[in-house]
This record gives structure tokens, C-alpha cells and sequence, in this order.
């Protein structure tokens, strides 16, 4: 089997290097062409210097930039992955992006008799390097089925959410159940510090129950520390908001409490905070 | 060891109740008398017809009522519980009430002799019905010892939260939580439903990440199918977050996202749906 790996940014590089170390002839692609003989060094394999040319040949071709702009440039025209990738091979989007790009990309694989799998990812930066993502993916069954096995070299969960785009749909609610959770936490430890409660107490406590959060347990630590290093980054969190958002105009759907958070995420990008994590929600408490 | 139990609501019922089967001589004091004689028909022990005589001769007083006002009216006064006990006795209050009003009654029963526990509890009925409330406490240590193998009867798990008034203040940020969590899926879930989303997928998906929570497992198929009948009803809810703003108020500290859940669960009482439990927040999407 040969696979390309387009993007090796904090999430693609480790995940290409999971592939890599499973045995699996990898070619990579960066935008920035040091990072790819950086990880050929690492992990072997071999480098290219378009999409198109990492994608000859592959059975699957795996992708992780930055936005919707981001895929397109390295999927359309005569150096994209599309133009590379032989017939019948399965184009993986890991990127966090729109519905809509979803479709866009699956309806132009098509024509060039390619399958496509919109794939979005939750575990962050540390789920990538430990090999233990989730991947929520939108297509059809079969070539679910063909990806999932090699998938599995970096995610611990993947699963066919729906159709094409369900993948970017699902990651959506994802991000509007965190925006929520995080809030909360951020409102209620702030309370508690002002009311001299002792966090470890407390959270052994109400984690408990229905208070009770994968982010109480993770991030309660250092959100009570005012540290907010660990990952994912609230301008990537507005990147998803955003497109989020922008779905939910299309169905009409209220988002007032998530629209309330990304104004708080924004004061925190004007204060310099953009690369502080999600949970930075707290600091606006702390001044 | 002798106790007793004042207030036989959905909590204190069937908390009364695992102090009987654990074979402690519970006598039992309820403003409805008639709800005390089914409870005793039920578990034995006795009923008295004031909390002054439910609590004479015991070694621990429990109770769970509404609110302060309520807590008041069964603790102070000649017809009090803090009339009747013992010197030396505890009286644990597991009603969820202001950490003031947990302050003032430590100092009246400080005043007799007697020693004094705020203790509400998470859990809601069928934790209560199953024994396996969590209880956050505040107060002493040596207090605090004594009760809480007795409280075991009807607890998973208990914690001494600092000095009185803590319980009560974690309490409340367990609420706040709530508030952020319950939020975050009635929005989520509802832009899940309206873009199509299979509930079952999603959750088994996301919940296994940063965006999962106790609410999301326990609540996610009730909430898509509309259905809000499960406890904690939203009347409850607002009495305790109205609890929360007060004291925050005195902390000067914000409850932004929290006041505007406060909001639309005063929407939902206008609606009709006081005794609705918590989840109902997206209620208001499914119009």
C-alpha cells in the first residue's frame, strides 16, 4: 500500500508519522519544504514538492492544513492532489472545514472517478502524537471501510457519521458542546476562587456527577493555574466557530449561547491571547 | 444511635429511607403528616408531629426542605429542630440553600451546644432512591467524621469542602457547570437534528472526547427525543442559580453565560415548564 500526506503541520506530522511507522510507504507534502525533509528524516519515506505528485500512485491520499482555503489550494488545479491521485483511489480530508467543501471536493473526485471521505478530528495536538484520535468521518460505506484499517494507525475511535459533509457537521456540535462546557467551567472555577473554595476538593467532588466533563478533569488544574498552553488554540477554535456558524445560518439554527463564547474567544484574541487554549475562557475572569 | 429525618420530599424520602434499612432508629418529621405515616408504614421507625420532638434525644438530625425560608421555618423557633436536639447532636442540613444561611444556623446551634453541617447533595432522585448521592459538606472536621458514616446510608461519596458555607458555595458551582454543559447540548444537539446528524453516531463519537460530559451520556437521547422528565426540574434549577447570583454579587464576580440560562429557564417557566427537568433548554429550539 502507498498513501500521500499532504500538511505536516502539529497534527499531520505526527499522524504521518503513525502511518510511517506501521509500515506503510509514505510520501509527504508541505508547503514549507523543510518540514518535509525533516520528517523524511524522522520517519523515511519520501518527499514531494506539489500534492499532485505526492498523490501518483497512492491508494489513499490523507490531508491536514489549516481552513477551507487551505484544502482547495492543495486539492484543485494541475498540482492538487486531485490531479494526482489514480482512479479509484480515496482522498481523506482531515482538515477542520466546512460542509460545503465537503461536497464541493467529493462531487470533482468524483468526475475523476475518485472516492472521498471528509474526516475531521478531535484529541488535539497530544491525540496526534499518542496515536488515539477520533476521527468523525462523512462518505459512503465502502470507502469508510477501505480507509478505517489504515486510519487506525493514529485514531483509538473512527466512525461513518452520515453521508459526505457529516464528518465537518458532527466536528461542528463538537465545538458547540465544548464552547458550552468550557463556559461553564470558566464561570464556576472563577466562582469558586473568588469564594475560596480549594479546586482539588471541589472537583474530586462534582466531577462526580452531573457537573461532571472530560474538560473538568483535563483542564481544571490549569485553568485554575491561569496556564493555558495545552493545544488547541482559540484561533482555531474561531476557525470553527465560524464555520459552524455559517452552517447554522443556512438551517436557521440559534447558536446564542456559542456566538456569546466567541465573543469572549475574540476579546481574547484582541488581548494578544491567540494561541492560549480553549480554556482560556477563564482569564477574562482573572484581570 | 437515634436520628432523625425532617423533610420527606423525592430526596429526603428515600434518604430517610436508607437510614432505616441500615438499621438506625429514624424518627421522621414531615409538614404533610400524611407523608410521614406512608413512610413509616414503609420503613418502620416513628413520626413526630413537630421537628422539635423528631429531633429530641438524637444523635444526628437530618433534613432536606426547599429552601432557606423553608430550612428556617423547621430549625428555629420553639418547634425547631435546634430546640429539641440534643447538646452535642449535629445537625446536617442537606437542603440546597445561601452558604449564609449555613453560617447563621452554625452560630445558633453553636450557641446550644450543638454542631452544625451544610450538606446538600448532586444526584438528584435517583441517586437518592439508589443510594448513591454525592454530598459536599462544610464545616469541621470532627463534624464532619461523625457524620459521614452515617450519611454513607444514601452516598457514594462525601467531602469535607472547607469550613460552613462551603458545601453550599460548591453547590452552586456545580450548577454554574451544569448551566454551561446543558447549554452547549441543547445547541449542539439541535443544529445535529436540523442538519440531519444521527444521535446515536454523534454521541458514541464525541462523547469519547473534550467535548464529552456526564450530561451528554445520560441525557442525549431524552433531550433529541424531546423528552424532560427526569428530575431535576427547572424550578429547582433557578432557585439554586438565583442562590449563585446572590453570592456572586457579593463577590462582584460575572455569571455571564449562566444568567442568560437563567434566562431561557425563565422562559420555559413562562412556558409552562416549571417542573420540566434541565435538559428542556432546547426545548426551546424545537419549536
Amino acid at each position: 500500500m502507498k498513501v500521500a500526506f499532504i500538511g505536516l503541520g502539529v497534527m499531520g506530522y505526527p499522524m504521518a508519522g503513525h502511518l510511517a511507522k506501521a509500515n506503510i510507504d509514505v510520501c509527504v507534502y508541505n508547503r514549507s519544504h523543510e518540514k518535509a525533509l525533516a520528517w523524511q528524516a524522522e520517519f523515511g519515506g519520501s518527499v514531494a514538492t506539489t500534492p499532485a505528485l505526492a498523490a501518483q500512485g497512492c491508494d489513499l491520499v490523507f490531508c491536514c492544513v489549516g481552513n477551507d482555503d487551505d484544502v482547495r489550494q492543495v486539492t484543485l488545479g494541475e498540482n492538487g492532489i486531485l490531479a494526482g491521485m489514480p482512479q479509484g483511489s480515496i482522498f481523506v480530508d482531515h482538515t477542520t472545514a466546512s460542509a460545503e467543501l465537503a461536497r464541493e471536493l467529493a462531487s470533482v473526485a468524483l468526475t475523476h472517478g475518485q472516492y472521498f471521505l471528509d474526516a475531521p478530528v478531535s484529541g488535539g495536538q497530544a491525540g496526534a502524537e499518542n496515536g488515539v484520535l477520533t476521527v468523525m468521518c462523512g462518505g459512503d460505506a465502502a470507502t469508510f471501510a477501505k480507509a478505517q484499517p489504515v486510519m487506525d494507525a493514529y485514531a483509538r475511535f473512527s466512525q461513518l457519521m452520515g453521508p459526505v459533509g457529516s464528518g465537518q457537521l458532527a466536528k461542528m456540535v463538537n465545538q458547540i458542546c465544548i464552547a458550552g462546557v468550557v463556559q461553564g467551567l470558566a464561570e464556576g472555577f472563577n466562582f469558586a476562587e473568588k469564594v475560596g473554595l480549594d479546586p482539588k476538593a471541589l472537583v474530586e467532588t462534582i466531577s462526580k456527577g452531573a457537573a461532571g466533563s472530560w474538560q473538568m478533569e483535563n483542564r481544571y488544574q490549569t485553568m485554575f493555574a491561569g496556564e493555558y498552553d495545552f493545544g488547541f488554540a482559540v484561533d482555531w477554535m474561531r476557525k470553527d466557530l465560524g464555520i459552524a456558524f455559517s452552517e447554522a445560518d443556512k438551517h436557521d439554527v440559534a447558536l446564542p449561547m456559542t456566538k456569546m463564547v466567541d465573543g469572549f474567544y475574540q476579546e481574547i484574541q484582541e488581548n494578544g491571547g491567540n494561541r492560549w487554549d480553549t480554556s482560556s475562557l477563564i482569564s477574562r475572569f482573572k484581570k
